[in-house]
C-alpha cells in the first residue's frame, strides 16, 4: 500500500524514535527523533532529516557539519512505533567524533570507553595472496 | 567509573529506550523500553528485561514465548538516554513470529514485505571448493 507518514504511531509529543544504522557495516551509530514531516522530508530529500528536542526545529543531520547520513533504506517496526534507517554515514555520527554514538560498554559493573575498531581489508588480517578454500 | 542505573536519564516516564541488535549478525531486531530497575534486573540475569508499558509491567523477553534474549553487551550512548544491547537472540524477536520486527520497507513510496533472509554459508553462494585469493 502506498506509504503516509501519518499511518505511523507517534508520541503525545508527536514523535517516534528512529535508530540510524550504517548500511555497509550494520555498525548502530545513533538514535534520534522525528516527526511526520521530518519523515516526508527524509524521504523527498534521501538526507536523514530529524527532530531536535532541545532546539525545537528541524534537524538536517550533517547540515552544519558536513556529516550527513544519506538514506539507503527507511523500514517500519511492527508496531509502527520506530524506524531504522539504514544510512550512509559521512564522516563521525556522533557530536563527540566517534564513529558510533554507542562507545560505552559496561564490563563487570564498570564503563569502558571502547577503542573505535575500523573495518579491516582481508589483506589486513591474512596477508596479500592469502588463499581461501570455501568448505 | 562503576556503573549505577540512576546515572542514566530517562523521560518523563522514567523511561529509556533499548535497542536490541543480534551480537553475532548485527540485525537490528527490535526496540523496546526499560526502566532502572529493568536495567539493574537485565545486568543480574543476563536475560533482557524491558519495562512493558501496555501492561505496566516487567517484561522478561521470552519469559512465555522462550524466545529469550541472552546479553551479550550493553551500551550506552553519549547522551546517556539510549541503549544498545547486543544479544544472542533465541528464536524470533517479533511476535508476529519474524526475525525482526523491522521487516517492512519502504521502495518508492510503497510498503514492502521483506522476504526473511537467512545469513547464508560461503559456499551456499560461492560453491564447495571454491578458492578466494585476497588481493
Amino acid at each position: 500500500m502506498p506509504f503516509d507518514p501519518t499511518s505511523l504511531t507517534y508520541d503525545s509529543r508527536g514523535l517516534i524514535p528512529c535508530i540510524a544504522q550504517e548500511a555497509t557495516t550494520g555498525e548502530v551509530l545513533m538514535l534520534a527523533w522525528m516527526n511526520r514531516e521530518s519523515v516526508a522530508r527524509t524521504l523527498e530529500t534521501g538526507l536523514v532529516t530529524y527532530w531536535s528536542r532541545s532546539r525545537g526545529e528541524f534537524w538536517v543531520k550533517g547540515a552544519t557539519s558536513g556529516h550527513r547520513q544519506h538514506l539507503v533504506a527507511l523500514r517500519i517496526d511492527c508496531d509502527r512505533d520506530c524506524l531504522l534507517a539504514l544510512v550512509r554515514q559521512e564522516g563521525p555520527a556522533c557530536h563527540t567524533g566517534r564513529r558510533s554514538c554507542f562507545f560505552t560498554e559496561l564490563r563487570d559493573g564498570v564503563e569502558i570507553d571502547l577503542p573505535e575498531i575500523q573495518p579491516r581489508h582481508p589483506a589486513d588480517i591474512l596477508g596479500r595472496g592469502a588463499v581461501i578454500t570455501i568448505t
